[in-house]
Parts: structure tokens; C-alpha cells; sequence
């Protein structure tokens, strides 16, 4: 399978390039505005697999070429950048592809980071209203900390929430989540369920930022 | 200490009574429209620990009369009584004593449950607004499974998140929260966050009823 990562070159991207990159066989399509930083970091993250032993295929390419190519595409850029990015992918992607997005839409104030969703409801319902009809969207990998991604040697022990309305999209992505060594996914359900979800990632944030000790958090439900 | 738990003859109340009860020598009273139900749960939690050896305390009483003899006040009532109730206890608080609410509103439609804020934002705010402007408003035990609570060879293992904007008060219901053993109390910073809080109570039922296996489902952030 191809997994294009729009916005690979950032650090959800990257954390989740490299943990698909150990360990499956996909190959893993890094995309980015510019064709170069997609170039750089593709090899980047080779040269980090390689360094444990393991052979992976990354490639880079320009998003719109990217999403083309990708059997899933992840939309791994920051909320502000999600309708200008669905705009410039949209006509690019294929019909059986899947769209998945982590994005989550927050502000800061003094009293720390609050959930801040766009007029949709929800980053992922935003996703879904701009993307093309016939593509199913998922939301997934919205609380997961980037770092802990890229520290190949961090054993994680965390899920991730996948919300859609399309059974069958979601079910893929599932699998593609517990692909990655120590992260459960976990069905939270429709669509709908995406603000409550999306609404967890500021709260890692002011958590860590409140308790010594604590920091680049993750959620687990038992 | 006197902890009143207003609500303590239902799920949740009842499960923190019992592990208080079980795990520190705090008084325990436990609160009830109904004086007869106070006095009949109260008896019931005392045999419950009689069970495990544990010699414990709880009264029953009136929520009224218990409101006014708890150093710290429990609302452990459903969010459409959050209002009533507050108008019946409001005048009984004593000057030192914190408040304390667990409560969450939700709504159910065909995509599961959905976190449902009153017009103030989260039920904390809500109860802040309505409580005196003397006493400290904490919110605290928004996502804990009560069948655990209640189950006491259950080793959790859990977290609640515990917000307010009285620092004094949040150390000390901190305090109380890690006095139960297995239950691990974060700091979520101030009362402005209880949304994201409390939004995590629907996501807990929607995960249960979406995933084989899970069920009773609380959070922990690692």
C-alpha cells in the first residue's frame, strides 16, 4: 500500500513516516509544499531507519503529487493550513483513496491551550465537507505527541481514536494504526464523535504543562 | 475530615464513599433528598467494608443538613439536577468548605453520546456561577467508571483531572483524589478548561460500546 503523508515534513508527519517506515512494508510517500524539503526529509528519514537496521521506502513529492499516489493520505498539516492544502490536493486525489486527518483546532489564553474548533463543528467534519464526496475521511492520530513518534526506541503504550462514518474506511485505518508497534487504535465511532476526540490534544498540553514530571503526553483507556 | 457527598445514595457518589471509605478515616456523610434512602445507602456502604475488614464512617442525612457539615462538598447529582440541588444546599455551605463537581451533560442521539455544555460553557462553570462567590468551586471525578469505584478489588490504575481557579482548594482536592489507592490525580489547570474535561465522559461510553472487550472504561495519561 502507498501512504502519502501531505505535510510530511512536519513533526505528526514525520513521527508517523518514520514508526510506518520500521514497521510495515508501505511505502511512504512524503509530501510537501515544496518539492525539495519533501526530497530532504525523505531521505532524512531513511538514513534514520537505516541507522536500525531497517530498509524502508520513503519518497518525496510535491503534495498535489502526493496525493495522488496515496492509496491513504494523511492531511498532517496544521488546522490553518487544512482548507488551502484540501484546495490544492482535492482534484489530485484518486477514487479509492482514503483521507485521514489528525489536525485539531486550539487557542491559547492564560489560563493554557483550549479547544478551539472551526464553525463545522470540527477540524475532521471541516475535512470531510471540503474534500470530494466520493472520498471517505477518517479522523485519526489527533492526540498523539509527535516526539515520542520519532523516538523509535519509545515503546509507546498509547491509543488513538478513529472516528468516520465510512465503516470499511475506518476499519483500514484501524489497521494501519495498529500497524505501528505499541499504538492500540481505538473506534470511537462516527463522525460526529470527532470534537470530543479532536478536544483531548489541548488537554495533554495543559496537563503536562501543570504536573512536574509529565510531558509529551499521550492518552490510554483502560 | 468531613466529606459530604450530596447524591451519595446513586453510581458515582457511591462509589467514591466507598473509596474513602476503604482508603482514609475521613467521616463520610452521605446526602440524599430522601433522609430514609441517606440512612439505608450509608448503612449499606458501612456493611460493604465490614466485608473487607474495614472499619469506616458514614452518616446519612439530608442533602441540605450534609452540605453544611462537609469540609468538602461533592455534587454528586445528574447535571439536570445540578441547579436544584445547588439552590437547596447554597445557603447551608459553611465559609472553609470547597465544592466539588463530577457532573457531565450529555446527549444521545444515533451516532452515540454527545457532550452536551450548558449555556455557561461546562456544568463546572455552571455550578460556580450558581454556588457563593466565598466558596471555591472544584471540578474533579468527570470520568471515573463507578462500578470500579464501587468494585473494591478493582485496582484502577486510573486518573481524574482536576480543574479550578483556586489553587488552595484544587492542592487539596488533589490531595483527597490520590488518597484513593490506584486513582491518580492530575492537575488540568484552571476552571476555564473544564470543557475539554468533561467532554471526555461521552468518548469513554462511545469507546466502551464501540470496541469488544472494553467496557467500565476510564483514562490515563502516560
Amino acid at each position: 500500500m502507498q501512504i502519502a503523508i501531505i505535510g510530511g515534513t512536519g513533526a505528526i508527519g514525520g513521527g508517523l513516516a518514520l514508526r510506518w517506515g520500521k514497521d510495515t512494508d508501505n511505502e511512504i510517500i512524503i509530501g510537501s509544499r515544496n518539492p525539495e524539503s519533501a526530497h530532504e526529509k525523505a531521505d532524512e528519514y531513511s538514513q534514520t531507519l537505516r541507522k536500525q537496521d531497517v530498509k524502508s521506502r520513503f519518497v518525496g513529492m510535491q503534495n498535489d503529487k502526493a496525493a495522488s499516489q496515496g492509496d491513504v493520505v494523511v492531511l498532517a498539516v496544521p488546522p490553518y493550513h487544512v482548507k488551502d492544502t484540501m484546495n490544492t490536493i482535492r482534484e489530485n486525489l484518486h477514487d479509492d483513496s482514503i483521507l485521514v486527518t489528525p489536525a485539531v483546532g486550539m487557542n491559547r489564553d492564560d489560563d493554557g491551550f483550549h479547544y478551539n474548533p472551526p464553525s463545522q463543528g470540527s477540524v475532521t467534519r471541516m475535512v470531510a465537507d471540503l474534500g470530494p464526496d466520493t472520498i471517505p475521511v477518517v479522523g485519526a492520530f489527533h492526540n498523539l505527541p509527535a516526539d515520542r513518534l520519532a523516538s523509535l526506541d519509545d515503546r509507546l503504550n498509547i491509543d488513538t481514536l478513529v472516528v468516520s462514518d465510512d465503516e470499511k474506511a475506518k476499519a483500514k485505518v484501524i489497521e494501519l494504526s495498529d500497524s505501528i508497534e505499541g499504538l492500540r487504535a481505538l473506534d470511537a465511532g462516527p463522525l460526529a464523535n470527532a470534537s470530543e476526540v479532536e478536544s483531548i490534544t489541548p488537554l495533554l498540553i495543559n496537563i503536562a504543562q501543570a504536573n512536574s514530571g509529565l510531558h509529551n503526553l499521550a492518552v490510554r483507556f483502560q
